[in-house]
């Protein structure tokens, strides 16, 4: 947060911002007084923390190093129309979504920047409420938004609001989770159902109503993680099934070790409402997008003891084995249906649900 | 970068991108193939280094850790209009931006992040000739883009293409530049010549030819600022004078440390193309942005030890002494003019040049 963020800098004789009723201007942007106060009384004061005092970055104490401790990174551009959904909204989910990338390594999440783009005209009321949503996940989160940027672009050059966030995380020593690192043998974990996220959105985008409303299922993994990693320290790989959903993932992961999978579909846990809606719109839910559910990939000596750890953690509590990693040359995912037939779940290919994060 | 960036996993029964004629589809941002290949053959070919190896994140090597050893964090969202511009373009801008923000607290850059946002029909083309200019940038720093994200949205929700960049670096113990630092009777310095970026970016814009073009002066300042904390530890605060230009940068300084500043005209190095391009159009320079100029504030007793480090650097060539700190409860920038006179040097008000970085 660039420019008199510190109440030693705040200029006493500026209006307050209409936070109920303004909207961006260009001049919020353009890096002068107008710029300073949105800084002050919007994303400051929301995201109020002590790294926060003003100046181009910010300076952060880091972990004491041990042996071998290495530093995580990871970024992402969170896009997601609508801004507001059932079960969150661009805010929190720009926190979790960069703190699960971070956990998705094997690290603890430390810090976060965000990075926002605003279209001219965005309601200041909506920012407010988006920079609030950040904070709470953050502050619930443990892991402290410390610097930021913020641009505006002429009305018609976005579309509400762009958020980038970036994290790191340190990583222990002897923890190796790679999207590279699955062998024939191994085990797959799902931590629990799929397919809230994406139908969420959905169903907000296109005004359906359902029976029972989807909520998302956005939420912060990386306490998920480290009681996983705690008890079996050898998990091959981690990975949220964001976009593309589980099959992509699984996918690319396939791709990466240069196996396939066997997976099997009655063992993967869909919520009856996110089933109904996926079969009336048709969509399957193996592709559809996920916030807050992760896949872990184990030797399977250890599957047990990790099915167990995360089935003690509230965000993995219906966590389910849903099939194993197999020596396959062409890196097919294949999957027992709940027929008992077999068929290839290949890549997502063109787009599915444009815009989900 | 998410997806199978190595070589392990490419598959091979999918056509070669179309990098002449082909633009970027939504498909690109939907995280399934198309996807993965256009992470594949645009950046991790464009940025190739060991760290982009298809996980969510990366990790990282730290240097050895130091006694008093901070992390530093800084994200800038780059959305410059034009995209492409006389001495640069919105690649190695996104990429010398956040150098040089990690750069202005003290710290040695180490590793950057970039979240792209693309808009759907944006020429693939341009893409890759974006992200040459950033591996470029990047690897003439030294220092290397090491994840990354790629989002698209439908045409006309975004202006091209927008690049959040992050950066970390390490902060040695003993260094202390912050906004807050300024003392009455500290020196000011200027590492160079203002206002070229800014009417670089005009001149693209309004299609103006001058007789002498305008550069920008986009540089990574992170080797100027070593050699300058290696000369003079005891710098108290450095900042890159961009948006708002160097008028507004001191008023936040003045803000955030409680002093004044008296800055003499005559001593501001401005390039007669700069000056006569702003007369003719009737900006004043010292609210130009700038993208490879700082301004250090340092003790008195330190200044000329400073300002020799910053000349013997190509990028400090034409370092000045500008004026100096003075106590005022006002926080006011005063500067005596070219004539003799006397005026206040006020904060950026409203728009002046939007979107310049």
């Amino acid at each position: 947060m660039n420019a008199n963020a510190s109440p030693k800098g705040k200029p006493d004789y500026v209006r307050p911002l209409d936070l109920r009723g303004g909207r961006v201007d260009m001049a919020h942007g353009a890096g002068g007084r107008a710029m300073a106060q949105l800084i002050r009384e919007v994303f400051a004061r929301g995201l109020d923390n002590e790294f926060l005092d003003g100046n181009d970055g910010a300076r952060l104490p880091w972990p004491a190093p041990r042996a071998g401790a290495r530093l995580v990174m990871s970024t992402d551009s969170h896009v997601v129309s609508p801004l507001f959904f059932p079960g969150g909204d661009i805010g929190c989910l720009a926190v979790h979504g960069t703190i699960n990338d971070v956990a998705m390594m094997g690290a603890q999440p430390r810090y976060l920047a965000a990075g926002f783009i605003l279209e001219e005209g965005f309601p200041l009321a909506d920012l407010v409420r988006i920079v609030a949503s950040m904070a709470r996940a953050a502050c619930d989160a443990g892991v402290p938004v410390v610097t930021g940027d913020t641009k505006v672009v002429e009305a018609g050059k976005a579309d509400g609001v762009f958020i980038t966030t970036t994290g790191v995380g340190d990583l222990a020593e002897g923890i190796d989770c790679a999207g590279a690192n699955a062998r024939a043998g191994d085990v797959v974990l799902l931590s629990g159902s799929i397919g809230e996220h994406g139908m969420a959105i959905l169903s907000q985008r296109e005004n359906l109503a359902f029976d029972s409303p989807i909520v998302s299922d956005t939420a912060a993994l990386h306490g998920l993680v480290a009681d996983l990693l705690a008890a079996v320290p050898d998990v091959r790989v981690l990975r949220d099934a964001t976009r593309g959903g589980v099959a992509t993932t699984l996918n690319e992961i396939a791709a990466q070790s240069g196996v396939g999978f066997h997976l099997d579909e009655a063992a993967i846990p869909v919520q009856p409402a996110v089933a109904a809606a996926c079969e009336f719109l048709g969509f399957d839910p193996l592709y559809v997008a996920n916030e807050g559910k992760l896949l872990a990939v184990c030797p399977p000596a250890r599957a047990e003891a990790a099915l167990a750890a995360m089935r003690t953690h509230p965000l993995g509590r219906d966590a389910a084995r849903i099939g194993v990693a197999v020596a396959d040359d062409r890196r097919f995912v294949q999957m027992t249906t709940r027929f008992g037939g077999r068929r290839i779940v290949d890549w997502l290919t063109g787009e599915q649900l444009p815009r989900i994060c």
